[in-house]
């Protein structure tokens, strides 16, 4: 282990990471640590001012300090995505579009892409990886990626954490591993570059409707059914979008939607908590000053379910309520008959 | 559904109910709103008493208040189980054999027994419904096992809950989950009886493996990874005693894992986090004033898995910090490389 680590100090990986926000954050931290040189675009001018001068990001995980040996902030994102070997996405997927805008069609070719994005574009309805390739003509054999448990918070206070990296080409998802491997972060590659990525973006649908149920005042017992039966409304989803064997009580599925459903912190579980007690769409928005990746995440499912047309009864009753304006007492009433 | 509800009243069911703890003031309470008339046996003469007078269990869930028109207090254990057509046992584990006694080796001749327990027969290493067998000849297809995530606490606050009646005679598991379903409790029949019984067992063991991970300062990130690997340790496990196909997604078993490892309240959880802050297994039990389930449980699942030679990291680690006084430091240390 030594010996790699040694390796890779000499080389000195470039990767990209795109995005300033804490999940953002929390990766450059663990890839700088590990000495790659890490190009950090963030739209801010300010904050990347800030960060050249005091060494932290000023709005997310501050408490961590960078290296600026290895950590090149910058606002320039063309400068960014050319100088590196490996980009990370970590923008919020409604935002995706937006902060490429800028880049040529050609601008990653010959780059490894990593999506850290647990979100679809919305209503085209299509995964990162997919949007990727179809304006970008990044090949899904250049494309990984990053799932697991995963709260970036943890991770700056350095708590032991799990990463699972998805992908079709399970050598370059391997040396993705090694430049996030340290002591407090293990790395696995899996091959299963879509599952991971629609499992991702189905459990922010779930944490959402575990807010919905404890706004409404349902307790510990009906969130670990609602949690249960989740896990076999994603089992029958991804049956039909791509049937292949999946064992998925991992860390990258179970484990993921544990984290997130069962997170005092998760920004779904918060609005759907609003929702739960009678906010509307529109006002738990304004009042948590930010969009819930669960709110796009349902339409794009939903929808994607017409075609498919598999029993997924919670990811209806978010989206009734979210999009139908249907009573979330009245939806849940409906639902809890629908559980066991 | 109110024709079914009509016909219970008019029978009138004889439900005996073994232990006076908070599962089995709930079930009580449950039994006793459908009106069956519920024969309960409660080993303090006391609380009997206490009861009687004042119609409140006065040690657990004492909110709930009984009708002694459906609700039959006794410490007459063979008066108790001789008036009844269904037996439930709900005292823990390591009392069951003290409890029944000074009942003779036919006291349950024709009666369905149904156990509440989660655990094992201490020692011995074997299921309370193999117990029953063998030391009061009950045969299996008379026994049922009520599993399920259920907080005693939140039955007792009406909140929904949901519970699953495991079983070899689907018509009689059926008929019981008829005495249970009411407004806030869904019941539904599964043929699995030793699966769900000894998931019930495991769990514990699982939720005290987070409490000493909780105590030793892993995070929620973590503890997601626990719980995936846990589920493919209990599936190996039952695999290796029963191999049929069970869902294990289901709420009986990941169901039931989610409710008892996620709750500040369980008692395997907090014994298992004073474990991890350094209490010695005797000064936690002294502290507790109790003996978590779980404590016993591991001893028999290590000592059973002797034989089945199944891959159960986190249930050896478990053993090793409580049997073997290995410092839960290390072997948490050692644990962490397994999972993934």
């Amino acid at each position: 282990m030594p010996q790699t680590l040694k390796k890779k100090i000499s080389v000195l990986e470039k990767v990209a990471v795109l995005g300033g926000g804490s999940w953002a954050t929390a990766l450059v931290k663990i890839l700088s640590e590990n000495k790659a040189e890490v190009n950090w675009w963030m739209r801010n001018r300010n904050d990347v001012q800030h960060l050249k001068e005091y060494r932290h990001n000023p709005r997310y995980l501050s408490q961590v300090s960078f290296d600026l040996k290895y950590v090149l902030p910058s606002d320039d994102i063309k400068a960014v995505v050319a100088a590196s070997d490996w980009v990370i996405l970590a923008v919020p997927a409604a935002f995706v579009q937006l902060a490429l805008a800028d880049l040529p069609e050609d601008a990653f070719h010959g780059k490894v892409l990593i999506s850290a994005i647990k979100g679809m574009i919305p209503k085209e309805n299509i995964l990162i990886t997919d949007f990727m390739e179809r304006k970008y003509h990044v090949p899904n054999s250049h494309q990984l990626i990053i799932a697991g448990p995963c709260h970036a918070e943890e991770v700056a206070l350095e708590k032991q954490s799990y990463l699972t990296i998805g992908s079709h080409d399970m050598p370059t998802a391997e040396r993705f591993c090694e430049l996030l491997r340290n002591r407090y972060v293990k790395a696995n590659p899996l091959d299963d570059l879509d599952g991971i990525e629609y499992c991702a973006v189905i459990k922010n649908v779930i944490a959402l409707a575990c807010g919905i149920a404890r706004g409404l005042n349902y307790g510990d017992n009906f969130q670990a059914v609602l949690v249960s039966n989740a896990m076999f409304e994603i089992e029958r989803f991804l049956d039909g979008i791509m049937p292949i064997h999946r064992d998925l009580s991992g860390s990258a599925y179970l484990g993921d939607l544990l984290v997130t459903a069962y997170s005092q912190f998760s920004r779904n579980r918060t609005f759907g908590n609003m929702i739960g007690r009678g906010y509307t769409v529109k006002s738990a928005q304004v009042e948590m000053n930010m969009v819930a990746e669960g709110y796009y995440a349902v339409q794009s499912i939903h929808q994607l379910n017409q075609k498919l047309q598999v029993d997924m009864p919670i990811t209806k009753a978010v989206y009734h309520v979210l999009y139908e304006r249907i009573s979330p007492t009245m939806e849940f009433e409906i639902l809890k008959d629908k559980l066991r």
